[in-house]
């Protein structure tokens, strides 16, 4: 099955918080490629891996990004792909940097922006997946599935409320 | 040509910025429908709307809304199709509550957040177009000539700098 | 005796913050039943139990969520009993995002939102007391007895200022 | 009728703000009385104010007030009555300090707050309405019977959408 | 001697940061006391204390607290004397909350707040004694002594850097 | 009568706000100056204005600057005198910058703030008037005289609450 | 004379705020060139730009950008000169989104940050002109000079205090 | 070599942030010295040593500090020489308030402000080399010749994402 998802992210230090993004994706069975590419130190690779993403058939992809996170808006300027941008936690302001670095975009070249840090990051897999959904009856189905299992685990746990507390 | 993209607000007086989802989704010819659908005050309307999108042929969801913004959230708890939230800017936290309303959401619901206002209602009708775009070279084709058309204005615009201001 | 408050939360991992709603209730010899009930993952249930309270007895709702906390303004939205909102510490904005997910409600569906975390969680039990209380006379001498409880500590606590420390 | 509710404030110039509670209160037929009791400059005053409102009847007090807000957290510090707190848009701020004086309070001495400014006050009517109606089933018809006229509102509403515009 | 500055705290936790003040006050003898008094919980031995210091011969009263911090502002409320207003740290805003409840008072009522946390203790009281000092030549020149004494520190200081890390 | 308060400000544009700190002074009868002092701008000046305060019988210093307002705590590093700092409203960021960069002393120096803007420095004026009034009954006299009179002015506001509205 | 100082700007917009980084060039003689370049829009031509900006001579670059502001860090990506970024206020957040997006860069590719709008823009030039009179004593004079001259400004506009207004 | 760089900083508990400064000096071979020169406590100090700076050959100053972060804006008002701003991350605002007191000075007087904390001091060490290797081949080639080598780690690192986690 080919690459459909792309998960790229600025730092190797990302990676904890992206690969929920990944596990995501493996998760809902969706092939996917993950790079660390870095809009500062790696300039370069970042432009050609984004201008050649659609080519190679890939249809959304997730960039994540710490501090002035400028990775995910970069590739948007690249590529007429959609693209999701997850801010990744900072060391010094929590991700409020990251949130407003990759979010505050203007008018021309959208992010589709999810939370910060691994909420983010495991929404961005689950975003991806139902853009690739609204065109394929079968990834919305395993969507679905997902979606139920997590509504059954919610009614669940409201049961052991206090119990082993 | 059927309605692949909704735009709804929370209250009539959002539409001075979503309007500019809408001018998007017609400078790129993509047919839309627009709706005021209140989270707080016509709740079980969203629910409604939000359950019957999919089924009615529509691909992206645009939902803006201000302050304790829940419209965009709620919708995408109840669709399986990507909703694309627009923070319109508030009267007292310029828009940062809505912003974080619409982006903080919980692992398991995402919402593709744009930025606050109108920069945001724009990107957000653009953002639609590339997810169709996606899977339908020829919409994509319009993205891009669109962005091929800001390039030049950028182009034309520095050779002004300073001249009539 | 009856129920007469019903405390939800948007997920488990709230019962942390939440016991403290909870404690106080039992302190004050108040009827109440808890939940997990989430505004995205299980909006339908939500919506019913919302819809039901009222019938059910229920006087007073408390609700708490963090993050984009949708629950306290859903559960407004769908029922005229007064709505506690309690904002649970988030993981990267400290409770920030969910105190303006509570309380920024748009006119026509109020709130009553407390502080972030275990102080807003214990007043919010409090507050339902109160409220209980301004029309039941024995609620409010529990309530009194309580804060005049809380004053002699307060005023003990003075002499050992400094002594153990 | 013997008033129920009594609307305070800070200072005169609130009254831009508080007026929209008092309005609300009027449209649902709610028995109040209003004052510029200031928690800084008449704290006597406040003081026996909040100590004989409940002897006086009054069931819930709405106190609204800017920038350090002291006003609602004391008045609920000598009342066992349920206080709601309207923070008051301020000068430099724009009522983040207002909303952080009103909503932080200990454990113990619960504040209900709502939004800033005037969607705030308009729901701090309605929430105080909301509350007799909890106990008082005429009351609470009025309520539901300004939602029900509200909700058919935003349903015209959205039939206008961009034409006047 | 008799006492000349007073530090009350809010909550007896305050005395961890509380303890900075009172320590300063020991280094430059001056004669202080030490109390908790809440706002919240005892309002009314807040009015008495506030009312009497400065009968009792007190100059500067030092008032710490945190979140909805309401003590340094409702004693500056009761008393002619120079109030100084230490932000406490808070639980979930780091003290954000409890600097604008303490700095941003109403014309007419002024509290000299200093930084938040253990430097504004240390400041405060060291503040304290400067307002002492203005009007006490001994009291000067010891905190011109403590002044002299960290100078050397710095400079001593800059010597080892590096040396041990 | 000599001079006991000195009012500096960073720039000239800063006596908008900061002539509410002289008219203060002025309705209590308290001999002041005022300067333009600029920290960055004539650094040895305002070292010299710091050093010779003391010794020319001045006993408070009032300094009102906004963004990096450095002025108020530079002037505190140079003198033993007390020093008010007022946060001046700043054109991008409303005062939150001056606010932080005056109140955040580290501990050793600190500088006595009021809040942002026209209330603060009103404040000033008044705090000033306090430290000296807690050594000289006829100051405090006055102060008691104007505050009895606000007192005054909120009862008789009153009662007037939306008659005129 | 070959220009020593590029000046770039993300929008034709922020010409408004970037002229006065020009006029501060024009005051300290420093040969310049001005163009509009767009991170976003235009991400070929700002690297075509960054890359050559070194070998046609350019010995600092002023960028200015806002809201998610990428043009500073991504030209400091592509060039070793160093690069001034200047945060342009934005509409909903003050400027606050592009000052982070410029100043929090990862450790690795600097960007010299300075205040936001127009004060930041006269501060770049000056900059500008700072780091070439390192190396360049005709220029260092011209700087001496002005700033003589600002100092003596301050000095006149403290006698006039008060005095028109 | 004689030096070209000073780094101070306003304490030496700023040192854990400041070594990082240093570190890229000596791996560039830049000779600088290190020094604690406090604005507060050592105010004579710090305007003797940045009015000494350039006669002394340096070339680049870096000042870290934070809370009220003085030192940098003070330095830069006693010199003509580029002053880089390190802001310090603080106790209780994490930096917010350090980066507001050195990035937002007033037009007269920049300083060159680069992000909060260890990234910050990292990248103060790389400007002012930069700054330097624009008149200086040497050291540009050194600075070039880093960069190429943090690009290969990231291509590297890319390779084992998920590998060892």
């Amino acid at each position: 099955m080919s690459v459909q998802v792309a998960v790229v992210m600025g730092s190797k230090s990302d990676w904890e918080t992206m690969q929920h993004a990944c596990q995501m994706l493996e998760e809902l069975e969706i092939a996917y490629e993950k790079k660390v590419v870095s809009a500062h130190r790696t300039p370069d690779l970042m432009f050609e891996f984004a201008e050649q993403a659609s080519a190679r058939g890939i249809k959304v992809i997730i960039a994540g990004a710490g501090g002035a996170a400028h990775l995910p808006g970069m590739i948007a300027a690249k590529t007429l792909l959609p693209v999701i941008g997850v801010p990744v936690k900072s060391a010094a302001l929590n991700g409020l940097d990251s949130l407003l670095s990759i979010v505050q975009m203007p008018g021309g070249i959208p992010v589709a922006t999810v939370a910060i840090g691994k909420a983010g990051a495991t929404n961005a897999g689950l975003l991806a997946a139902q853009i690739l959904g609204a065109f394929d009856p079968e990834v919305m189905q395993r969507v679905e599935a997902r979606r139920e299992r997590i509504k059954q685990e919610v009614l669940e746990s409201s049961d052991t409320l206090g119990v082993e507390q």
